[in-house]
Order: structure tokens, then sequence, then C-alpha cells
């Protein structure tokens, strides 16, 4: 399909991103509406996304766990903020094995209530605490507006589930996944994120705070792209649950919940991508190199094969996750956009040329056209590709945490704000008023995303109504 | 809990296996009728399990994907047998988003239908075969009686789906991904399995063939460990996956289907368990093995402790799972015990004279009491560990082949046979008439395990109605 070209992303960007995750075959419609097929190439990548942080999760502590997909409708009254939330975006079981059922099921929007009910029944004393567990899945929102990877009515997660004997241990735990969330954005997919508190509008159903990581897509856009909640005793009372602590008397538990979704797939479309299409993060990418061979007869072909081989074991050797294009019925140049399209980091070119210079060609995915190209020899040619990786995977962070500095303002008045949010972002004061938050989304479509935790200090007035305030405040249109 | 006693495996078997899922910590009764948490300690095993599966699936070139949990009722209807064998056990989506649906949707009970519906929209020519693709995830048959592992509505699994252009590639396809379940079986988890197909009557619905593996648990009834099946063009025709040949000709795609589930934690449990609880092949337990330091009072304690967190880290950076037990608030012989119920395979030892012998005591799992226990030196102990640890996994799988062939037998009769199943497997020849399959059912409540694919050859009577018969079959009572 690479032949098709893409439309431009300033011709129409929602369309080149429609067209870019199928032509890309990262997902595709599933026949169920609002729903996605993960295809192979986007899962791969998806599972390169997990094992990373599966790996920081059990390193701190974390274990994975199983619960039920379907979850008992009254375990949703249980939490007033929490059911108000999710009614309206529940998937609901009435009839099981033929027969209707007593209590319909939900089809888990989120585990919360569920993990709740058997942390209850599995935490006795201080000595269970904390319970660190992670549950990898799927859940469902019925959705009415979809988009493949950032809105889908099932999406792909993790959601960690702690429970603590401590308010401070639980914002300990908060805080810690939201800098692991912000290590895996800037040190795996380039993206710089903002960490902050979300407004009290914005929180997550049910939370007392709720932490976010917020990124600026290509057009300007916000996408909050991982949370971090504090529940404080909500969901303890809720679910009764409780332990003794060292002085023998009963106490309700802190919790926590935190997730990254599959939408961080959207992220990493919008910020690095290009009109060619994905451009992916070494890191992250399933194939960080593709191999391709030039030749124009039989005879070159037999003389660039055997190189093309033996390097790509070398590579391989090497840990370097690299395909070699070996088909026949496709040329160059549309191996060439096909791999661009799948925004693979890198290409490693060989012809009967290079095979005399003791050569390679290689061409960088992130610096189109012959600026992003040299010829390197064929000695330590695994060094030098894990050098270029390296290179393409610090250029573009570089590339978006440019981009987004440039486009976050600091608007003088009100005004000026109106103006910004239409394209960028605006820094300002904010006295924290549901009012003054509901006005500029009237008049703007932008919601506050985050009171970042790096804050100036001191104090200024709000870009609404002038009163005193002590914080700033991300504004900005968002996905 | 490990204070608290199983009962014995003869007093009450069925009794033992619960008490045990629950004590170890393996899995929980979940507040949904039929389905089961799994506990960190059980998911750590599942973990060891998928991710051997998983490599092995992808070296023979095999990607996952992830297809929607929620499936159209209507596919359903489109393979005949298919809808027949299922209808029974679906849980139903009645409304969304606060809505009554149009049609209502299917919490999966298995994926061919949907998986179908995609590759019919992918698949063109030649060129895009074999499909071969894998999804990892949870499933839901509505079940009346229900046991943790072996039998819960909703439980855990793989299940490849391929494509292929023929049916000698489908086939191959099957007895490669039988032949893998075999290899895991006997190398990882010490389970010996018989390869073999499925008699009509026990076959997958929708499918031309099914294959499966057996085992034989502790109370020497059969457990199908996992099933290959050859769906032939069924599918295919069902839900139009077709593809252009070499010579530019629409043919159907021959397609399979394969399994292993969760169950198989069951068999692990069932196998090797025993009196004192589980008992885990090295190669899947989560922690192979336990330190346990002992000592009495403060100057014992700064004695040993140095030495233990010194072999601990010597044992870790050899890639030995192993943990540190040093709870102060429970004895030595409470960790003896609770370790051994959780199947550790290798318990380690030190105390006051071990650290003046610089020895250290182990203690296997498998074999109980002194006669399991030596004596080693500190110095190299990570080999001492690894050799041991490869002992036990091969004295593991020694002894359940042993125990499982000692207790299939060849009844010269139809007398003998009804004897023979009520405490083994008879393996007998069989004139593969459903009559007969049916009369050994409904005398004995034995049902043919599998034809083996190993045959003796020859040919012989069949054992129930004295007519020729070619092929020998396993007949026993199965979970």
């Amino acid at each position: 399909m690479a032949d098709e070209k893409l439309p431009t992303q300033k011709e129409n960007y929602a369309e080149w991103y429609n067209q870019l995750v199928l032509k890309a075959e990262l997902a595709d419609y599933a026949p169920v509406r609002g729903c996605m097929v993960v295809r192979p190439y986007g899962w791969a990548l998806w599972e390169n996304i997990t094992s990373w942080l599966d790996n920081e999760f059990k390193a701190c502590g974390h274990v994975n766990a199983a619960f039920p997909t379907l979850i008992p409708m009254s375990f949703f009254e249980k939490e007033k903020e929490h059911v108000e939330g999710f009614s309206p975006e529940l998937a609901v079981v009435t009839h099981g094995g033929g027969e209707k059922l007593e209590e319909p099921l939900v089809v888990r929007p989120t585990s919360e209530t569920i993990i709740g009910h058997m942390y209850a029944k599995w935490i006795k004393s201080w000595r269970d605490l904390p319970i660190l567990i992670v549950q990898w899945g799927s859940v469902l929102r019925w959705e009415m507006r979809t988009k493949l990877f950032l809105r889908t009515t099932e999406f792909y997660w993790h959601e960690g589930h702690t429970a603590h004997a401590t308010k401070d241990e639980a914002m300990e735990e908060m805080y810690r996944i939201l800098d692991i969330y912000e290590k895996f954005c800037l040190e795996e997919a380039a993206i710089p994120v903002i960490k902050g508190t979300k407004s009290d509008t914005e929180r997550f159903a049910g939370a007392q705070i709720t932490t976010s990581i917020e990124a600026m897509m290509w057009d300007k856009r916000a996408l909050q792209s991982g949370t971090s909640h504090y529940f404080g005793p909500n969901f303890s009372k809720a679910f009764d649950i409780q332990y003794l602590d060292q002085g023998n008397t009963l106490q309700y538990c802190e919790t926590t919940s935190w997730a990254i979704s599959s939408r961080i797939i959207g992220a990493l479309i919008m910020v690095h991508g290009d009109d060619q299409g994905l451009v992916l993060p070494p890191r992250l990418a399933p194939i960080q190199a593709v191999m391709v061979p030039i030749y124009r007869d039989a005879d070159q072909k037999s003389a660039v094969m055997p190189v093309v081989d033996r390097l790509f074991a070398e590579l391989k050797a090497a840990g370097i996750r690299v395909k070699v294009d070996d088909r026949e019925e496709v040329t160059p140049g549309f191996k060439f956009n096909d791999w661009e399209m799948r925004g693979v980091p890198l290409r490693i070119e060989i012809g009967p040329k290079d095979v005399e210079k003791n050569s390679v060609a290689l061409a960088r995915r992130d610096i189109p056209g012959r600026e992003g190209k040299s010829f390197v020899s064929q000695d330590n040619l695994p060094a030098t590709v894990t050098g270029m990786l390296t290179t393409i995977q610090a250029a573009l962070l570089a590339k978006a945490t440019a981009f987004r500095d440039a486009n976050i303002h600091d608007p003088k008045d009100y005004e000026e704000l109106k103006q910004v949010v239409e394209d960028g972002w605006a820094y300002s004061w904010w006295c924290e008023s549901k009012e003054c938050e509901a006005k500029v989304k009237a008049d703007t479509k932008a919601t506050t995303r985050n009171i970042p935790l790096n804050q100036p200090g001191g104090e200024g007035r709000c870009i609404v109504c002038g009163e005193k305030a002590t914080r700033k405040v991300y504004f900005a249109k968002a996905y």
C-alpha cells in the first residue's frame, strides 16, 4: 500500500494520521463499533513499550496478576464519583450460558473496584502492606467518536493498583510511577513530557489527586500520555480495605492506581511522524535497521547477497533488530518508501559498488534525502549502526523538545491567551477556580492540562480573572 | 496460611487440590461466578510458561497481534458446527454506553470468527501467505461446574490462528505446534504427554482434525493439556478467506488454530504435587531456590546474614531465581513448610555452623526429609545449585513418566477395560465407531483421549465390538 501517498500533515492532519495507521499496518478497524485490531507491526511496537515498563515496575517491587474481565454492576455503585464517571461508558453483559443473569456484569472499564474487593480479603495486617500489583490487558469504555489508538472503545494498557499503610507511602508511590512514566517518554519514546497535577475538573473519577504527563503533538494539541492517581482512603472505605497497624488498631489503607495505554502509540505517531509516514525512535522500533540489497541482474545479485547475509548475521549477533528486504517482486525504490512509511530508523543499502568498496550506504529516517545519507565501511558495521541509532534517538528527542518549547507561550493577558491556544500552549498563572477554567474552555475549547510539579515559585495574577495565583498551569486544546 | 495442613491426596484429592491452590496463593475465587483471580505467584508461573512458548512461536515465524474482546453474535452463526458448539457457553453484551445494542456482542470464547473476518480483508494473493498470528489473552466460556485453573468461566491462553495456501502446509503447521507443545511439556513442565488425534466426537467445534497432548494426573485421570486444529477450508468458506494463487486463480485458504491455556497450571499441580503442597519444576518455578538464614540470637544473626547476602548476590548474578526469606516474625520451621507449600524446588539453609564450615545445607523439594538433604561447600555455590536444579528437573520428569507408564494398561478384553479405567488408562485397539466410543463412556465414564500418532502398526480387534481395528486409542476418565 506504500505506493499510494499519504496526504501531507498540512493538507489534512486527521487524514494523514488515519491513513498512516492503516498503511503502516499498525492497526485496522474492527467489525465492532469503535474497536480496533492491533496488527502484528503495531503489537510488536506495543510489546517493546510494555516490556520496558514491566521491567521498571518489577525492579521496584511490583508484581503482575490477573483479575476477571467481568465485574458485578453493584461494585461500581460503591464509590459515588466512580460510578458517575464510568456509567455512561459501560458495556453490560446481561446473559450468560443461555440465561438472563440475576445481576448484570460489566466488561471492566478499569479495575479499582474488583481489585479493591480482593485487597479487602487479602490484607489483614501491616505486614501485608504494601501490595503493589499491576495488571496488563485491555479495558472497554463505550466511545462515541473514536480514532485508532487515541480513543477506541477497547484499548490496551497496564493498570497498577497499590495499597499502603500511610498517606506518605501512597503519595510517594504515585510520584515514583510518574517518574517512571517520564523516564519512559524521554529515554524510550523520545517524547518530552510535563509532569503535573490535574485540576479538580480533570481528575479521575474517585481520585483525590490525579497526576499526569502531557505531551505536545505535531498539530500542537496536547495528549495526556499517562496518569497516576492517589485515592486517599476513598476506595478503602468503599471496599472495606483495612489493616491492623503495629498498635493493633484497624486502619483504612491508602491506595493508588496508574496507567499508560496504547494511546501512547498515537503519541509516537503524532510527535515524530512526517509526510512520508511513521518515524519510530530506535529504542522502541520493532525493526531498527532494514537492509535493502540493490542489483540489476543475477551476476550482481550473486555478488551482493553474500555480503548482505554476512552483515545481517553480524548486526543480528550484536543485538540489533535488523531485517533484510529480499523481495523480488518490488523495486528498491518501492522498498525505500515502504520502510519509510513504517518508520524504520535506519536503512542500509548494499549494491555492487558497495561490495567493491567494502562500504554500505546508511539512510536516516529522521533526516530525509541526501543530508541523512552517509557511506560507511563494512568493517565494524554493528558499532557504526549502534552509534547511529543512539544519535537518531537523541536527535528525535531534541527535535521534539525544541518544537514543544517553541510552541509554549506565556501570554501577557487573556486576549493573548485566546490567540495562543489556537496554535500552541499557554503557560499561565491561574487562580485554580472552576469558573476561570470553565471560561477558558467555553471561549477557546482549551482545557487545563496540568499544574506542573516544577513551578517558578512566587505568585502572580490569574490570567483570566486577575486574582492572586500561586501556581502556573498549562492551557491547551487536547486529544 | 502454611500452618494449616492440607488434607492428604489420598484423603481427599479434590480438597487437596482446592486448598493447595489457595494456600500456595496461586489463585483465588473471584466475586464473579466461575471466575478466578490469578494471584501474583500464580501469574509469575504463567509468565514463565508464556515467555517460553512466545519465544518458540516467534522462532518459527509467528507474530503476535490483538483482536477485539467483543465479537458480533452473527459471526458465530457463519460456521454451523462452531455455533452449535459454543452457543450454550456465551456471555452476551446487550447494552453499551447506556443503550440497547442493535446486535448483541459476545465476549469471545475463542477468536476464529473475528480473526477469519480480518484475514479475509488482509489476504489478497499467495504472497500474503502464510499468516501466522498468535493472540495472548483471556476468553470466556460459561461453565456450570468450575475448578480453579482446570475449568473456569474466564481462562487465560494463547490462541494461534494461521492461514495457508495448501493443505500440506496447514497440516505441517498443526503438527509443528503440537511438537512445540510436547517439547514444552517434556522440557519445561516435566510432564510426559501423548500426542494424538481426537476422535470425531471429541473434535473442536468446526475443525476437520483436532490433535491434542494428553497427560496423566496423580489420580490417574487424563488432562487434555493442549490442542492443535486443522480446519481445512471450513472457516475460509464461512468467512470468505481467499487468495489468488500463482496462476491467478482464486482459492480458499487452509487454516489452523491451537492453544494451551492456564489449565496447564492445574496439570503442574496434579502431576508433581504431594501432601506437603506444590512441587514446581525448576525451569518454570518463579522462585528456584529460597535461602533461609538460621540463628538464635543477634550474635548468630550478625555472623550468618553477611554470608547469606554474599551467596544471594552470587546466585542472583548467575541468573538463578533466588529469594532470601528474612522474616523475623516466623520460625525457620514455619518458613520450611511455607516454601514447601509453594513448591520451591530447592531450599538453602545457612546457620552458624555452616558459616564456620564454609558450607550450606541444600534440601530438595522433590525428595522430602533427610534423603533429599545434602551439605555442600559455599565455594562455587551457583554451579552446585544450577546442577542440582537440573537434576531435580530430570527427576520430576522421570518420576512422572514412570508413574504414567505404570498406570497405562493393555486390557485383554472389554471386562478388563472396564476395571482398568477405574484407576488408570486403557491403551486398546478401537474400530473408531461412535457406537463403541459411546458404549465405553456410558459403561465407565471413560472417553477416548486420543489416537496416538505413534502407533504399533498392524491391526487388531476392537476392544469393544471385536471388529477389525487399525489404530489403538487411549481410554481414560478425564478432567
